[in-house]
């Protein structure tokens, strides 16, 4: 674990969503209850949680919160409700799949059972949002076995984004491979990508590599390629927020750039996510939909606590990119390591999903 | 010019070097006086003064400031204490080869009337230093006439660090191109990396083309490789702090990715700089010296006022990179535009000088 709970976590005594704020980290652990789908929207579209996996924990849970509220409404209220909640959940992001899927998955267990009542339904919803949160801690302790395989004592690993406990329920997906195969026992390093503009590796990464006792150090994003190709780096790993058939992976902006130096110069490149960020419906990455978000998140920093930025300045933020699939050397999910060809070995590895 | 004055500036009434120091833009413009050899020194290393080009000529100046300091003195302390303040400018920082080639030079001109009393050797040195920094705002505007050619009406242009009237003596480098398109009339837009750890881009570039009114919008680094893939960019243009003879480019860290990035979705890449920036003695890019500065440099940010890393994080903090020839369409000097084969073409057209 990350703190001392689960990144997202349903607390039954007070029948609440509680999640830590990560825009406070490293500085505050704090956790904040939400009693709301609404609230739980603005918490995803704020960033309070971030990260694919966790976003689909946090809107299932938020729809169970939905079904609870309207639980005493009649039965068509109840259904209106449930889907407006969902709708607004759903936009609150729209890069990373894994706030659709959750959502799908959430909708079709009330629409299993819509003879039941709404209380009946708002229970199994809850159930569901469970589930959904269970089988995402077991995924992730799935993929870092498969991922662990792939790292060698000694490595030094390149490292963007969070992709950590705080990114998922627990354990997290690329990091998840990293502490797992420190945790067998190998030597790695991490060089840790500061990952402009809101710098998840600078606040989260390292925050958990501190906890978990592995040595890393950051660099700005910028130095990656130097790191690559002056050979003081052996694997490349990220996330992934959506992945298209063709094995194209939409990641946190900065991942196309990596990817490419890592490929240029020969490094193994992995991105490491569960099959419901995969998007088989998409059959390339030019097909992900990329959140352009607000520029405040480029203009906000400052340097030694003064201003950067001209007053009056603009910026562009996108908050995504798309790696080409021909950058990467294997996707490492639950179900298993899969190489190229990939829109081959994806559809066989999770079609049966 | 970026303010009211040049860069790197004699001061004639008070026979003391004046610099706007660079670390406080752009929330102030604030110019401060150096009287001795040392303090300029310091104010290269400290980055006061920053641009290959203009730290050239702050030393150029450093050196004639410790002759003037030197000049009573006999013929042997005279040359003792010049070839001290020599080695210690030349120590100030190691990538960039002009701080070395204006030392030198400076050097050869007092070598070269070594039977004329110290003070005269003063006023020649002052002299050569004028020379210098007068020939470098020559060799900006040449290199701009050059360099616009090569810009369309209507290109956005993605440019790295800062390359401007800030980083030379005057009008700039990279920018200069920029500039000098803009002036013919030419519409340009330029994406400005915000290039981290120091933030030149965000807050020198971005300053100057405020006052410019050249278009532009500021980028975070690893967004670069969306908005080349997605067709977003036209030309990629940055300078250059040291050049070896086979045309591979040292250049602030980031440039390398950017390049790859560019050059993978075929966008052209020129690297804009004076001839003093070639060092045609090195065969390769990886025998240019690459400065390590201060995690400072790296730790040193907040992000809406708050902290960032936790406490106790390390960082590497690389300041350059080498981009490798392969990736650069062409290198834009004072003496025209160098196409590849760059071994023989760079000697053939730099070498006359």
């Amino acid at each position: 674990m990350a703190g001392e709970m689960r990144t997202v976590q349903w607390d039954p005594e007070r029948h609440q969503l509680r999640m830590i704020d990560q825009r406070l980290l490293p500085e505050r652990l704090e956790v904040v209850s939400y009693q709301s789908a609404e609230e739980v929207a603005d918490a995803i579209r704020l960033m309070v949680v971030r990260g694919a996996p966790a976003i689909g924990a946090a809107a299932a849970y938020g729809l169970a919160l939905a079904a609870q509220r309207a639980s005493s409404a009649g039965p068509e209220q109840f259904r209106r409700e449930l889907e407006q909640a969902a709708a607004r959940l759903n936009a609150a992001r729209p890069t990373a799949v894994n706030l659709s899927w959750a959502l799908r998955r959430m909708l079709a267990a009330a629409g299993s059972m819509e003879a039941a009542s709404p209380a009946e339904q708002a229970a199994v919803l809850l159930e569901e949002a469970h589930r959904i949160a269970d089988e995402d801690v077991a995924t992730n302790m799935a993929m870092a076995a498969f991922g662990a395989e792939l790292i060698d004592d000694g490595d030094t690993i390149l490292h963007h984004c969070n992709t950590g406990a705080l990114a998922t329920v627990d354990w997290g997906t690329a990091l998840g491979v990293i502490r797992a195969a420190h945790e067998q026992g190998k030597n790695v390093r991490v060089l840790v990508d500061e990952t402009r503009p809101r710098l998840q590796g600078a606040r989260l990464t390292a925050w958990e590599l501190e906890q978990y006792g592995i040595p890393y150090e950051i660099i700005v994003d910028g130095a990656a390629g130097h790191f690559l190709r002056t050979g003081q780096v052996q694997k490349v790993l990220f996330g992934a927020d959506r992945v298209a058939a063709n094995g194209d992976v939409a990641n946190k902006i900065g991942t196309y750039m990596l990817a490419l130096a890592a490929h240029e110069n020969r490094v193994p490149v992995y991105a490491v996510f569960p099959s419901s960020t995969a998007d088989l419906s998409l059959s390339s990455g030019d097909q992900i939909p990329i959140e352009e978000r607000d520029e405040a998140e480029v203009l906000g920093i400052q340097y030694h606590g003064e201003p950067v930025f001209p007053r009056g300045a603009k910026a562009r933020n996108p908050a995504f990119d798309v790696t080409p699939h021909e950058l990467i050397t294997a996707l490492v999910t639950e179900k298993g390591v899969i190489y190229p060809p990939f829109t081959e070995n994806l559809a066989r590895c999770l079609g049966a999903k």
